[in-house]
């Protein structure tokens, strides 16, 4: 499957940060319930400041991990993340994005929610 | 850079769509004020219908490609496109979140937009 060549990646690394908000009591919760858009403001706001270059974070709506909000997602590596502190996403932001490896613990894994059927 | 295991892709495609809305006559327009709720709406629906599985749609913040709005990325493949139409949208729905092809008159490409600074 490859008569086409895909152009190069626009952004390095994109960043999505669940800013779903569900009212206040849903089973589910909701990452903006617990403190996804602060910690998405912070997030833009220190990737500027470490100036990471190619690097966009945006908001986005329910990524349906809302079990273990607040979440992101990184592309194109596909890893998620569960962030609860600006001291979190200062770890994301200097180990994953600026030096490319990973921040384990924060991690979400197979082993945490096994994939979706397909 | 690979002293780690990543974890397996937890949806197969990844869609956002920007919807990001700036108030009228702002320069630079916006997805949102050309129509890109809509777009979101239908594809989240014909996703249903045609029972793509392992495909995500979502909302985005300011994707930051306002120009060629309205805008949406797929990943982890990275592949931008400028849908107008609902016809546009089954176009990438079908050809290639269904077929794993391209839509090659809808793609934003190196050409349309150069890559952002490093």
């Amino acid at each position: 499957m490859a008569e086409f060549r895909d152009p190069p990646p626009y952004f390095q690394a994109h960043v999505f940060v669940c800013c779903n908000r569900r009212p206040d009591g849903h089973p589910r919760g909701s990452c903006a319930a617990r403190g996804s858009e602060k910690l998405r403001d912070y997030m833009k706001v220190r990737a500027k400041e470490l100036g990471l270059k190619g690097v966009r974070i945006n908001q986005a709506g329910c990524l349906d991990r809302c079990e273990f909000g607040p979440t992101l997602v990184i592309y194109p590596e596909g890893i998620w993340y569960q962030p609860e502190t600006p001291a979190d996403v200062d770890e994301i932001l200097t180990a994953h994005l600026a030096e490319g490896g990973r921040v384990p613990r924060l991690m979400l894994t197979e082993k945490d929610v096994p994939p979706p059927k397909r």
